[in-house]
């Protein structure tokens, strides 16, 4: 086996239906890839996981929404897509291909991972070569990745596809506000697709065109923030963090990140640490994943302060599987303006405020008798007066508007105190967002193994898929059809299972390490006699033997809780793995 | 209460947050929704228990596949949608407004629900007036359906935003059929949003410009039809049934259905059983759905025959939920011709059959010798022969080739008998295609329900969100801190759960019917005592009194397996409804 693991996990994903590139019979199309049997399951399983996680472990805090793809243009202007969401591009003028000018200049050994465009600008002015044909390549531009199209027929609306599934949150927040009775702190959570038109997809798996994405807008009052009950638990854990300008990671725990300012707010420590609790039930090691600081200089338009989940894969190094971003008020309170809505939440003060609210008016005649042509203006400034300058003008005699001293006897001023019992702000926003995808990748790269020639893929019991294989010993004596009595038995506890008749038993257990099967159900000439079957560990390749009875339980206890193989029955001396 | 029931339920949807209009702070888009916390979990609910009735069920027959939205132009050219995927638009010379020409026929009294081309064009020879203002509305054109947009920077690909996931399914067959190990009878499921970009879409939440499908591609041999084990128990199912041209229902098993050839195979008549199933399952009464035969004028390019699935709704009459479509080999043969991949299957004969081969030769020198300029034409027309030719001419001494009789003697010819073990066929398509939204919709119409002034949403209980409502009598003397234990507990028993402390009990009752939580657990005094909690059904508002340690078996009995709520524990007497 000369190919490298990179390509044999490529190899294992086509040949067994994890994914492969979509419209493969036409050619396939760069970004785009399509999910077989294997796969498509587990990235299903690994969502339902991430619900049970971020939102139903919740209640009452997190809610689930759902918002179309397809999206009107007002929508990505006031978020600042239209404006801001590009990547630089450059075509060669010689040969004419398009390229993303800072992977040109990576590919050609300068960092150009976090530089600013103007730095970027510079290096071209120096003269980059084409990486096709060696010309000079011109100008970066400025290419838009959002897919456009029309809604309507003909002249129609401007929409496009949605570039993160944040945005439909964001529009829909005023509407939750008030089924909420308006919540001081909430989240939702929104799952779905979105695209982005990259100009030259590469990395496989890694860098898709329309991928899934698992985000929460956390809604919170940035000078109430305290922590929710439900958080409590996770005050105390440690994160594992990479700061702007440091070189080692640190650990800390939630509190302690966010009392030095490390973490810019407390609802986005806590759920930095529910991500890392995420992985660890996905089986990615803990030496595998940490937060890093995205520099200041190269924050997305929106953001305040960036963390990137980072975890290791093999073939890519360090990959991003989800971004946490501090959004602050940006989102709501461009979409207010967009929107001509009020986005604004309310907050009591702990006790009413007195407030001195005045009111001034004047009779137009007598200004125009004293100050001509300049009344005009001067009320104008009048009419903008603060409270406070108003208040001053009453003790000083005079107040000044449009540079003009105006005595107060010239107008009529009505001050009175009322008790305030709160006031309106925008909420501000933390938004973990997760690419599913991604995170399939890690795990499938993360269970990549190989054992005596063969392929042991170890994904998680608890969203592989699927989760049990049942195996007649042999394909005759009434044990084929036991075992099939032994499928429908497992469907009815609530498992997913494959059957397999075909091929020595040896082999057909290999086929399913292959796929991530955790454990097989072996019906032979002993299950006939007295019910009892073989329990197989694809991570051990260890049997054990269990009563027929006792296989719910059993598989419950396995799949569920995780528990170890020899908990579960009498050891079994292997049968198979040769034959 | 003026309003109308349909207007009583969109108003429960936006003010409870099932769903609304999408981007409503900019005043809407029409054609899309928005699902709000209520909505989307009972939208994630349901295509659950499709997965587990559809594709859990039949472990090794149906699997799920994922594909994206964004689709290259090859694939909906191949699939005739470019072409066929369109409906009539027609725009008034006057007010210029644009008007989906079928539609308007029909609010002018025209049943045009299943008109020809031909017969539309008529009514507008003839004059149609504009709805609008009154002018007399131009030639209908066709008004392609599809969201287009493009892949890659600037003069890139053109992608088209798919109309059905089936596409994707087709295009990923091969692969599948290689990963399956060339299985002869399988579906291939996937669950996914899809784009229509209707001309004017009215009917609320019916008529969506995007929606949510669920699909089957089930691949089988036409010339092979025998039941799959695991469909043995759907054919002795009642379908209710409406066929073209008939004035009423009939109810048939699916063997008799087949077997008359009023289904036109086996395997939709069990999927179609399976879809009534799967209704009964979401509460919608078996009076008010059957399925529609489509009339043969009416049916889509790639069908041989379709059944709509119709589910009576209040405000709209029949809608179909469903459409189930015999694709024969249309879209596998389509997209073979237009990628050039051999996507067929093997199918083994019962016995090998003995096949002649013929082999012909020659030596183009005898033959120029003797045909001149001819010689060519001639080479050319041997090449085609067929075997039968072959073989008839050796037994006349010669073959026309190019109308010229040739001798054998001129020619080599090499016969030989080979057994043939099988031979290559296209498989043929049965689909069943679920509308969730719509499904959803039926679900809310059919659940809603007025009671003393109150709304009740009757929504099965096992796709209702959240299952469970926590209440304490009342928010002091700890029966507040005791509640929120309960809800930790209960979440931890696998149910989602929502507490309320707000305002009194009854109204806290009420607001849990509204959104449809079938049951409520609530905590009083003798709570603290005893452990004990009352337990109320949202359909009966009768009580019942549950020992504390009876909690999870109680809601696993009431809300997996259907209980009775009086099942669960003793009566108790009614409290807070009216409080």
């Amino acid at each position: 086996v000369s190919e490298s693991r990179y390509e044999r996990i490529l190899d294992l994903c086509k040949r067994r239906g994890f994914f492969f590139q979509s419209a493969e019979i036409y050619g396939g199309v760069a970004g785009f890839i399509d999910y077989g049997p294997a796969g498509a399951r587990i990235k299903a399983n690994i969502i339902n996981l991430w619900r049970e996680m971020f939102i139903d472990s919740f209640p009452d805090l997190i809610y689930e929404v759902e918002t179309p793809v397809i999206t009107p243009e007002q929508i990505f202007k006031a978020s600042g897509h239209v404006d801001h969401f590009t990547d630089p591009i450059v075509r060669c003028p010689s040969c004419m291909r398009f390229f993303r000018a800072d992977h040109v200049l990576e590919e050609q050994g300068i960092p150009a991972g976090n530089i600013t465009e103007a730095e970027l600008m510079s290096y071209y002015d120096k003269g980059v070569k084409c990486p096709s044909c060696g010309a000079t390549l011109g100008k970066p531009e400025r290419f838009n990745l959002l897919f456009k199209t029309t809604i309507g027929p003909y002249e129609a609306t401007t929409g496009y596809i949605r570039a993160e599934t944040a945005q439909g949150i964001f529009t829909l927040y005023k509407r939750a506000y008030e089924v909420l009775r308006e919540k001081k702190v909430f989240g939702l959570a929104q799952i779905g697709r979105v695209g982005r038109n990259e100009i030259s997809p590469r990395q496989g798996p890694l860098r898709l065109r329309e991928f899934t994405q698992m985000e929460i807008e956390f809604f919170f009052d940035p000078i109430n923030i305290s922590c929710v009950a439900q958080f409590e638990n996770l005050l105390a854990e440690h994160l594992t963090l990479l700061t702007e300008g440091s070189q080692k990671v640190v650990h800390e725990t939630v509190q302690e990140a966010v009392n030095s300012g490390t973490v810019s707010n407390l609802y986005m420590g806590c759920l930095m640490a529910l991500g890392q609790r995420f992985l660890v039930q996905l089986g990615i090691p803990e030496e595998n994943f940490f937060y890093l600081e995205v520099p200041k200089k190269n924050l997305p338009h929106y953001s305040r302060q960036t963390w990137d989940l980072m975890v290791k894969v093999d073939r890519w190094g360090w990959v991003e599987v989800a971004g946490y971003s501090y959004r602050g008020d940006f989102d709501l309170k461009s979409h207010a303006q967009h929107s001509g809505e009020d986005l604004s939440a309310y907050r009591a003060y702990d006790r009413p405020v007195m407030k001195e609210k005045v009111n001034v008016t004047w009779d137009p005649k007598v200004l125009r008798g004293k100050y001509g042509t300049r009344t005009g203006e001067i009320i104008d400034a009048l009419k903008l007066l603060k409270p406070d300058e108003v208040l001053e003008g009453m003790r000083n005699g005079f107040v000044v508007a449009a540079g003009q001293k105006i005595s107060i006897s010239d107008l009529t001023i009505k001050a009175e105190v009322e008790k305030e019992y709160g006031e309106r702000f925008v909420p501000h926003v933390t938004e973990p967002s997760f690419g599913v995808d991604r995170i399939l990748y890690a795990l499938i790269d993360t269970g990549f193994m190989e054992r005596e020639g063969r392929i042991v893929l170890r994904v998680p019991r608890r969203v592989a898929y699927p989760q049990v294989g049942v195996l007649p010993l042999v394909k005759r004596d009434g044990l084929d059809a036991l075992a099939k009595k032994k499928v429908e038995e497992i469907r009815r506890y609530g498992f997913t299972v494959t059957y397999d008749e075909d091929g020595a038993i040896g082999r057909r257990y290999a086929r399913l390490d292959e796929i991530g099967v955790p454990v097989a159900v072996t019906v032979d000439y002993d299950t006939l006699r007295d019910g009892s079957i073989t329990l197989r560990d694809r991570d051990t390749w260890n049997q054990v033997r269990v009563k027929g009875e006792d296989l719910e339980d059993a598989l419950c206890r396995f799949l569920r809780l995780n528990a170890q193989l020899s908990e579960l029955g009498t050891p079994f001396t292997s049968q198979g793995e040769n034959t």
